[in-house]
């Protein structure tokens, strides 16, 4: 008698505990569903810009096309690469001459859906991105004469343009390349997380310690900055509110959004990183320099909360920034029209250093090539 | 009557006129179907390579992961850019470093049919040229160590090498990534050129000038050396058999064939160019000097077979040469699986020129970007 009371005590606190947790969940989904949205399905509009199939092949082909940077050899995806998460995965880019870029290449995933481009936001929207790296003397060093006379020399593309902007004077224009490039990067979107699907409803699909890492990610204030869509990309933050990572991490000379403003208050400013994907994106900060997330995500916890996380909620945070690895989009190489007799050559190489002749093995025709220095 | 007559006579010799030249046509078919084959429809089969769709797809990857080069920004598209014909479309390729590689980057297209691989054909197949520029100082610049601890550190590349190279002792090894970019390579082929159309009876699809250009590249001797399926790759010839060409297009420092066979009748041999999409593939020779078709004919026409051909052969010769441009390989950019904790990073690229940081209008948030260091 008493052992069925107690089994029965027990069946009541167990049942309690158990829509006690229900109910929690539910709190924390609604919670999320407030500070976050998924990701559409669809291709978003753009502002001033309508996205046409005509606009979304023409920006493809712009975005893969080398010819449109001084060398000849680097193009938007050489630093955006869309078979790594649209980033390149190095501290900072490579650029023409094997110059290094100032700071980490952000992803150009979702990149729409950031109220500005660039880590200090310099650029309001991505057509004006799109036309930075084409000349930026670290990066594609072209100027907007060479692009016109390489895309004008090629009746493919002039033929592209005027049916992706009907009805214009001139619709072969460095502007309109920005247009284009901003139209297919428009389709270049994550949907479908486990994250959007938690969102939408699916409380099953996140397991106890991804929950418990967002549960983590909201409470201890990551979600004043990381929120939105993107989880970031929305407005700017000092790095460091609390603490000043190290010099490595935050290069005094790099002064951030100031360098755009000019305003004190605005040193060592920058957009809050947007989130999704991040478990492609590494390495992580603007100087690229952590390549672990587990370690970015304990020092953005002291660097900007003041709170030193321990091992098990890194963990859980980590664990649940994995879960906004969306699907990649599925991108066919654009087959490039060929230069014509008027196309601009590659700026004259002259002064670097050629691969001397070296001797190679008789036996090399029967066996793999050894390291040699010439086709 | 004798008006009559006339007409009647003018219209025999209208008759004897058109089937001479039906004749003619016939004859000019039946001679190209001798010296040359077309490219087929099907994937071909690899000697010692079966090629598998699990090969193909892994090869893609591997052809796209710029993980497996030292700086980690190259990959075989940076040289051989699947978007252009799978060539560079400079003169000689940018590698490691920004050192510039000996010789012109040869298509990957239709590489397949070639008898061997690289210009002086020190490589016996696609799977032993495939090891050379991961390894080339100037090139890829990486070790079989690397790229085996690149690979062995991502779980989904492990599991990919293993089907793909099924009940193997150890399927992750620097021959099988071989093997796998083997596979993938053989997909890469261009058939349905109007040539290959030509090739297989429909004779109409050549234009006179077209057919004029075949007929002068068969009786002045181009189709000495550049016949069979790839037009050239089967065999090695003198550059400069009758009178060789200026030292800027034929340096005395690349001895060719030399320096892999050590044989002095091998100086300034190479392999006979594969003519296939050479419309799509300049500059043109082992130099890359040489950036307009039709430049490049009436040259091989002075120093490979003593003729100065007139504008209009050149012109033919061209227009011939133009037909060989096939259906181009529609590649779909992989998704690379994300690196881990224990991939390797890139190397280091200290002593690089850094960008110094440079102020921005702040009328840039406005406007597209001006040229700059960061992003």
């Amino acid at each position: 008698m008493r052992r069925l009371l107690l089994s029965g005590i027990a069946g009541i606190a167990l049942l309690l505990g158990a829509s006690a947790r229900a109910a929690e969940d539910d709190d924390l989904q609604k919670a999320a569903a407030q500070a976050f949205k998924p990701i559409p399905a669809m291709v978003p509009s753009v502002q001033g810009n309508p996205v046409t199939r005509e606009k979304i092949d023409l920006g493809r082909m712009l975005f893969f096309d080398p010819r449109i940077s001084a060398s000849g050899i680097l193009s938007c995806n050489s630093c955006h690469n869309l078979a790594m998460g649209g980033g390149d995965n190095v501290e900072t880019s490579i650029g023409h001459g094997w110059q290094r870029g100032g700071r980490n290449s952000p992803t150009v995933l979702n990149s729409v859906f950031n109220a500005a481009q660039f880590w200090d936001g310099r650029a309001a929207d991505l057509r004006s991105q799109a036309t930075g790296p084409i000349q930026a003397s670290v990066e594609m060093a072209a100027t907007p004469a060479h692009v016109m006379s390489v895309l004008g020399s090629i009746p493919e593309y002039q033929q592209r343009f005027a049916t992706a902007f009907p009805g214009e004077q001139a619709p072969l224009s460095f502007d309109n390349l920005a247009k284009a490039i901003e139209a297919f990067e428009a389709t270049l979107i994550t949907p479908h997380s486990r994250f959007d699907q938690y969102l939408e409803g699916n409380k099953a699909i996140l397991t106890a310690q991804e929950k418990q890492g967002l549960k983590l990610f909201m409470e201890t204030g990551c979600v004043a900055c990381h929120n939105g869509i993107n989880l970031g990309g929305q407005d700017y933050f000092p790095f460091g509110v609390v603490e000043k990572p190290g010099a490595d991490i935050l290069p005094p000379g790099d002064r951030g959004r100031f360098q755009v403003t000019r305003t004190a208050s605005d040193e060592y400013v920058f957009r809050a990183v947007p989130l999704r994907n991040v478990a492609l994106t590494a390495p992580y900060f603007h100087t690229g320099k952590v390549w672990d997330l587990e370690q970015a995500v304990s020092i953005m916890g002291v660097s900007q909360l003041g709170k030193e996380l321990n091992k098990e909620e890194v963990a859980a945070i980590t664990a649940f920034l994995r879960t906004l690895t969306g699907e990649q989009p599925r991108v066919e190489l654009p087959v490039l029209p060929a230069s014509t007799a008027t196309t601009p050559h590659p700026e004259p190489l002259a002064g670097l250093p050629v691969a001397a002749p070296k001797p190679a093995p008789a036996a090399a025709t029967a066996t793999p090539a050894a390291p040699r220095q010439k086709r």
